[in-house]
């Protein structure tokens, strides 16, 4: 413990720490990265966070925190001069800035092709169905005329979805006639900035989702197959494994890691599949990132999405995706309104037995805000979830009345 | 992701952010901070370390991190204006600055009458004898005349011990005649600033361990009892569960909930004791503070050693110390000589399935310096030792040759 020969050997005790470890750079603070950020420490990283304020979920557990613009490539170089890997928390960074870093030879993964195609949703579509893989139809609408061709094709309801920058439904319209498809076009804002697709309606009768995680070398491992309900758009609870027949979850991790070979992946990448009634498995979405269907790999899985998402960006072995109970169900702790964050009833959720609770230390909650999230094990999906909600329903947040 | 609005809605964004959650003051920096401040972080903490250097393995971690001299009542003072609560990670801390604080209102857990009982390890034998507790008989040897007496009455061999500041074996001697029980006693600095006593040679066919963690109702848990093995004094591997009968295991767990009682502890304490040779349990030690032999506990146990210290601590009900595997091992990753503490190895020492590295970040490796651990768990003990050991082999420190 006492351990003070560290700065006499070393000779220079206001000097920066030497890395001994490789140094890891993330793009973004949020949860993500907080997360991302505890396994690469418990790994000996040294660990640097770029996000645009200073009070990031992050900036706690990072070695070092710069605040910056991430699109801007200045600050990008900043990032990478301090480090020996960059990786990204969200697929919004400016995959030009990215690239910019790749040409004067730094290593950023997932790498800026992968980004640019999976960041615009109709690239990710077109990559997705040129590998063969099934998707919702789609169709491009720059313009009204294109607008009205959609309909006419994929019929209605119709899904508007912006390319680019939405997450949580923000960005997203669901439309039932053309006049909604209409004034939705106008909402979203296309035709400015915003470029927008649409897509057919997906019946579907589960939301399935797998976290794959693809290595330098190709290799890819995938998580086991969980069931994802939304609330508002928004992660709710996950529940692994999967209710399925052993042939769905298989074409699920199939289709998973297809995806991340095709989009050229290094790291982990959620991807989210539309069960549809007829018992099709439809990719509806990849993002490649660690996610938030994952969450619960923490405790469940040998080796977590995190520490697997940072072992396949520095090259390392991947770990074990095996789940240590039979059982396990997350579930998110959301902001319901404008108030501080200021976590409340935690004696109460902490009472209840094997629940794991998270807490993201955001300062400010808001209306479907992820401040938090609860896991709990089980011998069954109804168990965990019995054990999970009851936790996550004692918390909340704010200023006590 | 893009969460911008905390520092618009806060308004100051170089202000210090708001305690929304408890701030938890951790005395000391290694390793046993820096896991119990993960533990803190997920739980929504903020996190403030005192150390005496700036580089410690915590201070990545920590909100703050104060530099200085955690036996100086002023710089406690420091710590206590920016926390709610403060622990220790070590029972090194001058219990008289303890007290000042306490008599200034604050929050100290474990409170300074405890750590003076248990950093004198004379008065803690003391404490526990007069409990009812077994011990290894002892006596005080301030004096050669009170060695002769003490070699008298309780035979050789016989070890020598510093009553404070010891830990690892240093401040430890033992002597097999009279005269090497006079040459240590000088040697180890008796008559001058050290105080010495001496214990009887305890023949043990085991060492057991476990971990008590005691909330500030008096409620205790214990984490199941593992078999320790030292390696020149170094605790090496634990294994858990113990390989003994379930009454022995009883046994353990009950001594340490009763220790903890005598001792007044709140918090995770370790109860260090040996299984004789005709089967009796005989404590050998208290820290207390989360410990060694509870590492495993971040993957084995449903809430591990860190964050059931942290909830103690804060007056938050404890999780289960139940196992999540039948077995469980953790090997120490040792240094071996004075040099950088660069890891070596790790892609081999990942490639191990199942097996959970986890580096402190230390900047300097040295003979026997902690630097890191791996738990394996598994269906036996044997197995996941199996695990364990293959994985810690690959693990080496220093420089490349």
């Amino acid at each position: 413990m006492q351990e003070s020969y560290d700065n006499a050997l070393l000779g220079r005790p206001d000097a920066e720490p030497p890395a001994l470890a490789p140094r890891l750079g993330i793009v973004g603070g949020g949860q993500l990265a907080r997360m991302t950020a505890m396994a690469a420490l418990r790994l000996g990283c040294d660990v640097v966070i770029l996000e645009r304020n200073r009070l990031s979920p992050a900036a706690t557990l990072a070695t070092h925190a710069l605040v910056g613009d991430w699109n801007d490539p200045a600050v990008l170089a900043q990032l990478a001069a301090r480090t020996d890997v960059i990786t990204l928390e969200n697929e919004f960074v400016d995959a030009e800035a990215l690239r910019s870093l790749e040409a004067a030879g730094r290593v950023v993964l997932p790498g800026s092709v992968t980004v640019s195609r999976a960041q615009d949703k109709y690239q990710q579509k077109a990559l997705l169905e040129a590998a063969g893989l099934p998707v919702v139809p789609y169709a491009r609408v720059d313009s009204l005329h294109q607008l009205r061709t959609a309909v006419q094709r994929l019929g209605l309801p119709l899904v508007l979805k912006a390319r680019r920058d939405a997450y949580d439904g923000r960005g997203n319209a669901t439309v039932r006639t053309v006049d909604e498809a209409e004034s939705a076009f106008h909402a979203l804002g296309a035709g400015g900035a915003r470029a927008l697709y649409a897509e057919a309606w997906c019946e579907f009768s589960l939301e399935l989702a797998t976290i794959v995680v693809r290595a330098r070398t190709g290799e890819t491992v995938t998580y086991p197959v969980v069931e994802t309900e939304q609330r508002n758009h928004v992660c709710n609870v996950v529940r692994a494994p999967a209710r399925v027949t052993p042939e769905i979850a298989a074409r699920v991790s199939e289709v998973a890691r297809r995806a991340a070979d095709a989009a050229g992946m290094v790291g982990a990448m959620g991807v989210e599949c539309f069960l549809t009634a007829s018992g099709e498995v439809v990719i509806n979405e990849l993002a490649p990132r660690v996610h938030n269907s994952g969450h619960y790999t923490i405790e469940a899985c040998a080796c977590s999405q995190f520490e697997n998402h940072v072992r396949a960006v520095l090259g390392l072995p991947l770990g074990s995706t095996r789940m240590v109970a039979p059982a396990a169900v997350m579930v998110n702790l959301l902001g319901t309104r404008q108030t501080t964050a200021r976590p409340m009833g935690l004696e109460r959720a902490l009472a209840v037995e094997g629940a794991n609770v998270h807490l993201y230390g955001k300062l400010m909650s808001g209306a479907g805000r992820k401040l938090g999230h609860v896991t709990a094990l089980g011998d069954t999906v109804e168990q965990a979830e019995s054990a999970a909600s009851q936790c996550a329903a004692a918390i909340s947040f704010g200023e006590a009345a």
